[in-house]
């Protein structure tokens, strides 16, 4: 208290954000290490987001020590020296993945209505 | 470029939705000094959001640096010594603050898009 910064709760940080996708490509087994950069950009371009490199790789470092994802690496069929990484769940990180999802989801509900609110109090 | 710090386009800035309520507020001759934290944390509670002290008087500090709104001091009806201090528009700033609201307006709408984007992308 006192000094302590407290969180105003306004709208949904953007490292959430990212989790909460690159988790969804995990369940997709969609996540690859060098396409996420890309495969996100184009994803949200029309929408005038381009998330960069570090945010992303924060929200997957998170994810990691979060104990929900685990980096694999396998060697590319007939190639003797290059690897593809890829994600999958750790151990016991689907359940932790699921709640996390419950959550986002409720986060992203209040962040819809923040937003309808807005536009009609400031628009009608 | 370079070094520079691109913004990555995430959603909305908690400062700009902030001016936005100031304005219509002032458009609807609401705005007083006193009050103004109390009647956004009451419309934001229900929203999980408590604006802060120092953010909302940021905001109001901008727009009266960007030539919106002036500050307004009156005295209390039968009261020598106690002032009243509220806000109107200052000279053009009406004009001001039309654009700046075409702009918020364009960019909640593209916010309410990407959250049900994400919403349909992870929750279906």
């Amino acid at each position: 208290m006192g000094e302590k910064r407290t969180p105003s709760g306004f709208l949904l940080k953007q490292r959430a954000f990212l989790k909460l996708y690159l988790i969804t490509l995990t369940e997709q087994e969609r996540l690859y290490g060098l396409k996420i950069l890309d495969l996100l950009r184009q994803e949200f371009k029309p929408y005038g987001y381009r998330p960069n490199h570090s945010e992303v790789y924060k929200a997957l470092h998170d994810l990691i020590e979060d104990g929900i994802l685990k980096q694999v690496k396998q060697k590319k069929e007939g190639m003797k020296y290059q690897e593809v990484v890829y994600y999958r769940f750790a151990d016991g990180g689907y359940e932790k993945a699921k709640l996390y999802k419950r959550q986002l989801k409720a986060e992203l509900d209040r962040c819809a209505a923040l937003i309808r609110k807005a536009i009609e109090d400031n628009f009608s």
